[in-house]
């Protein structure tokens, strides 16, 4: 077994803690990964603040995991010790499916591994697993990604979820060259999809509720912002957009945003896994006949592919780092909404704060 | 001008009498129809009763006409007299804007002009126009429709709006050989979508309320029935379906239905133009990427596609022939869903009628 040191929640109310734990050893086909960065997606929040009535406690956040391999199973040959690589939502599928033959395992019939809280259709305590606030994981190597040598560790974790999310809905409906897009919501998601849709050769139009974050979505990259709170900017941009990704992460009401589509318009909601809070407005899509689609995070080979697209085009999230002790304050700032940027953990932290919680232990103040 | 006599509703909640009115004489351009036949469709009901708020009184409905060519403008060079052809939804559109160069009228972005009830967009007593149930009307010679030789005249209505309503999404969609369609609804729209769907060489299940119906729907051409209020029925179809065609004429909760679609399936909507009864729930779309889309009747050219479609197939609608005087009796049955065919007016009816009326008239007894 590997001793590891991670920050984990033990209810819903509670805010994250160190927390020691074991792993298994890697078997043949795994690689063992020293953790140095994790972002932290809202999914995060959702889950450690059981927002979807199943997470398992203790609960251990964490699938931007960025590290470098520290050790290979016997059967591993596409990895070797030292290369930096990255773990993003999913650790293991069924690999017999449908869905898993053609490259989408997040779509497995079976229900995909997820890198925290176990088998999301299916978590016990048993299959809990604990994801990437820790300072090591152990995988298998089919679902482990090459970070490619010009993207900085520190910056590749977002490209795993928030970069994969929504490239792979702007892929699926054939987003480019002449096609105006737009993005609703500008944090972790928004930000990543604005970047992706621009490099793809669209005309991005950011809509947001936040003012203050217009510049922010011009500098990277958006030709247009729409206020969604401001109805007559709204009107004016009627029937205006191709495609809309909407990355807003809280149940919602689509309707003023479907009315934003040309004929055959598509929007695709990324961001959020609950009912709506109003129900769709038929006469608002049958009139140009609209479209609302969903879509799930992205494939393994769809996950390298994001990775590889944003080395080519030099797209970078946009990132802070902090470290561990800082966890509880950043959840905070993305329950709000205020951030459009990703927080990303610097898990070499967790190295002096374990230290700190060793020696408290060691004088009888551990929390746990 | 022409006279002209047809069935016509006063308000909402009045039933549909014998109406006379007056026809412009044809333009040069335009074709003057004595029309035989028109089918009921439930929009009709929808309209007459002001269910989309949006009549203009008094309101004659019916665009599923058909009739023969009595007079031509002098530029007409597609019709002679005599020519059996049909009306279905549109009149007129802009004939300018992209979805009118790409032959989608339907989608026209100053609003089409409907057959009945002027433009849906911008209705004025002064441009409501009188639709089918009458014994003539006056159409622009580019939507008038050539009813292919071997349809009765008597079955053809029915298929200028039942019947592109469901050909073009299955079309967009491009259902064919090979795909599990559902067809939710099994009423007008729903029987010409079972018939349509499986000449496309889908394998078509129909779901539906009404238990009664399972052994039409069978007959009509579908494999499978399922029972929508059977919990056990639809949970044992989940993720079975490629594509389902929701003819559902009322608003109605889309979610029992989403989860009978494979990942990547897609439901389209083309009998409710209103909201929904539920928010969209998400959680159960987004795990397997599926789509909800729409469709609005179908183009011009489109219809002609359909009514050569149903000739090589020989796909025929089932109708019931009634008289003018049972008009408002068959609104009721189509309200309540009752029904699995198409009513179709004999406008031949309608000179009894007229007689009838006009020595009512004489004596004093005239409704109008």
């Amino acid at each position: 077994m590997i001793n590891a040191i991670g920050y984990a929640t033990k209810s819903a109310h509670a805010s994250l803690k160190p927390y020691e734990f074991t792993r298994e050893e890697p078997a043949i086909n795994e690689v063992q990964i020293a953790i140095s960065h994790c972002g932290i997606c809202h999914s995060d929040v959702h889950q450690a603040r059981n927002e979807w009535k199943n997470t398992v406690y203790p609960c251990m956040p964490g699938h931007e995991i960025i590290g470098t391999v520290e050790r290979i199973g016997s059967n591993v040959m596409k990895f070797k010790v030292g290369d930096v690589v990255g773990v993003g939502c999913m650790v293991d599928s069924c690999h017999k499916c449908s869905a898993c033959k053609e490259g989408l395992e997040q779509y497995c019939e079976k229900g995909f591994l997820a890198t925290y809280n176990g088998n999301m259709r299916n978590p016990t305590k048993e299959n809990n697993t604990l994801g990437g606030y820790s300072n090591s994981i152990v995988v298998r190597d089919d679902f482990v990604l090459t970070i490619p040598q010009n993207i900085d560790p520190s910056d590749a974790g977002p490209i795993l979820c928030a970069g994969v999310t929504t490239y792979s809905p702007l892929k699926h409906w054939k987003v480019g060259k002449g096609h105006k897009v737009g993005i609703v919501g500008l944090g972790g998601l928004g930000h990543m999809a604005v970047k992706i849709a621009n490099a793809m050769g669209a005309e991005v139009t950011v809509i947001t509720t936040s003012a203050e974050k217009r510049e922010d979505a011009l500098a990277m990259g958006a030709k247009h912002t729409i206020l969604s709170s401001d109805d007559a900017e709204m009107k004016r941009n009627e029937s205006s957009l191709d495609f809309i990704l909407s990355t807003i992460p809280q149940p919602h009401d689509v309707n003023p945003y479907t009315t934003l589509l040309k004929r055959d318009g598509v929007i695709t909601i990324v961001g959020c896994i609950a009912p709506l809070t109003k129900p769709i407005d038929l006469s608002k899509m049958i009139t140009d006949r609209r479209t609302l689609s969903t879509s799930l995070i992205g494939g393994i080979a769809e996950t390298q592919e994001v990775l590889d697209f944003c080395s080519k085009h030099k797209i970078v999230p946009n990132t802070k780092i902090i470290t561990v002790d800082r966890i509880n304050d950043a959840f905070d700032e993305i329950d709000r909404g205020e951030i459009d940027f990703r927080y990303v953990i610097d898990m070499a932290s967790i190295k002096d704060k374990h230290e700190e919680k060793t020696l408290a232990g060691k004088l009888g103040l551990t929390s746990h």
